[in-house]
């Protein structure tokens, strides 16, 4: 085979709104793309990181460095990787771009393998590299880059879930950084029991939604009453731009992980596309750029190129 | 028509351990049963109540004769009703007692109506019953009593969820009392939010091992460990029947409202005669009377007889 491997490993949404620590989506369209080659010492080296410079090339400050790292020591390798990222999912954008790298990085390695590892374990893996870049180990990003598609993490489980074909998600990312870590220290470790009852009560009433196929009963349940409250200030204009996008009718807005990205599920493309110039106006009137993308949900995941 | 109607009402299960206050289940086996005669003035009179010695016969202090007293109001009925209410289901046992007689008494007044009123609409009613009898109009046990299966609560529809044929339910009802309004004053106003990301994992976990049909990931799912640590020390022996219950590998095992009241959920007819024994074995021993019953769910619900 040959020495060089190339995996691309999309964004993803953590949270997915109702589903705080629980629940993961695979958007199409961003994602990272990391080149590892096989090197005769078991060690790292990090060759260049493309398109974001605040990156280090320290291997073990670098998610994709550290799971590799974990990789050799784990497997015993002989050998080691020298690796090349291409960053298209900018840092603390609430896209899972520390995520991505990571496994993107492993899932190249992976080839390299003489039994190459299986999803569960490469999943694990990437959980190393979680650890470093939010200081927890939660995997409602990796896991659904990883196996694509809407996933619930239950007790040590990732499972599928359905998730209807006409839905279109508009993801949106405008140029702001929220820290990760800055995003769980807004959150209060005590809740009212009375929102937590509401809050079940949208993640009961989304995840049956999906499986029923009931864009009322999603669109109704698709609000987070514990954690947005806390966490919406941090990106502006989110609220006003949720409004805009509920006035158009539209099935759920959110923030995509802990901000400033924004997930809206759209019943149509041209929904989408409607909210789409919305949002993108008001955000460029405040003089801030935005990136987005419009797509069915990703079930694939990562792969090979 | 017969100027004499009777119907059934089944005793239900309220939370069905992760779902508190959404998610109810109804029993197939126990029920009251209420017998409704049109009489011209309208008002309601109960002329006797069967299996319940402490329940009152005026109708303002009765579920049955509450919901009656509010339908005639409501509707502007120029008649009233004399009932007969037989309870199978006994007060403060954690089967939907008062439910099944508000219920029952609904649906057999109905059918004196010119118009009869929809099942959402008798939902309404029935609640107001629920206020009377636990403070607290929820609709954890009337929902289900009324539609049948397992139903979620969510943002004000009733959903009915799937649940998988195989499962046998062993409803266990120990002669002891608790007290709605006492079990709900062992809650707390908060809860940790650690605990509220571990339930909602096993909430989402349960509906989707529904669907999917699953007993390993419905088994991993079924713990309650936001309400039941609070509860679980107003029903003697419920600790250790759950203990004894996993030991046999029950699917899943918890207070069947706010007890004193406990449902198993079982992977077959003869693991629940299994449970069954050891269960009665133990309360007896303890020298406490306990009824149980072993079926299906009841997908039908309360009916005319």
């Amino acid at each position: 085979m040959t020495n060089k491997v190339t995996a691309f490993a999309p964004a993803t949404c953590g949270n997915v709104c109702v589903g705080y620590d629980i629940l993961g989506l695979c958007y199409s369209g961003a994602g990272d793309k990391v080149t590892v080659q096989k090197i005769a010492k078991p060690e790292v080296i990090i060759e260049s990181i493309e398109g974001e410079d605040s990156l280090s090339c320290d291997p073990k400050k670098n998610t994709a460095g550290i799971v590799l790292l974990e990789l050799i020591k784990e497997q015993k390798l002989s050998f080691g990787f020298s690796i090349s990222i291409e960053k298209g999912i900018s840092l603390g954008s609430g896209m899972g771009g520390s995520a991505a790298s990571a496994v993107a990085a492993l899932l190249a390695a992976n080839s390299f393998l003489e039994t190459p590892l299986s999803k569960s374990t490469l999943l694990e893996y990437s959980l190393k590299g979680e650890e470093l870049a939010s200081g927890h180990a939660h995997a409602d990003n990796v896991a659904p880059c990883l196996y694509g598609g809407l996933v619930l993490l239950s007790n040590g489980e990732v499972v599928e879930l359905p998730f209807p074909k006409f839905i279109q998600i508009l993801l949106i990312h405008p140029h702001l950084t929220v820290n990760t870590k800055d995003a769980r220290k807004v959150l209060k470790s005590e809740i009212k029991m009375k929102d937590y009852v509401k809050q079940s009560e949208n993640l009961a009433g989304f995840i049956t939604g999906l499986y029923k196929n009931d864009p009322g009963l999603i669109k109704k349940s698709f609000e987070d009453v514990l954690v947005e409250p806390l966490r919406s200030k941090l990106t502006k204009g989110f609220s006003h731009c949720q409004e805009l996008a509920k006035a158009e009718g539209v099935l759920g807005y959110a923030l995509s992980g802990s901000g400033p990205s924004q997930i809206a599920l759209c019943e149509s493309h041209e929904q989408a596309d409607n909210i789409n110039k919305i949002v993108t106006s008001y955000y460029e009137s405040e003089g801030i750029k935005v990136d987005t993308f419009i797509g069915s949900i990703n079930s694939e995941g990562a792969k090979l190129l």
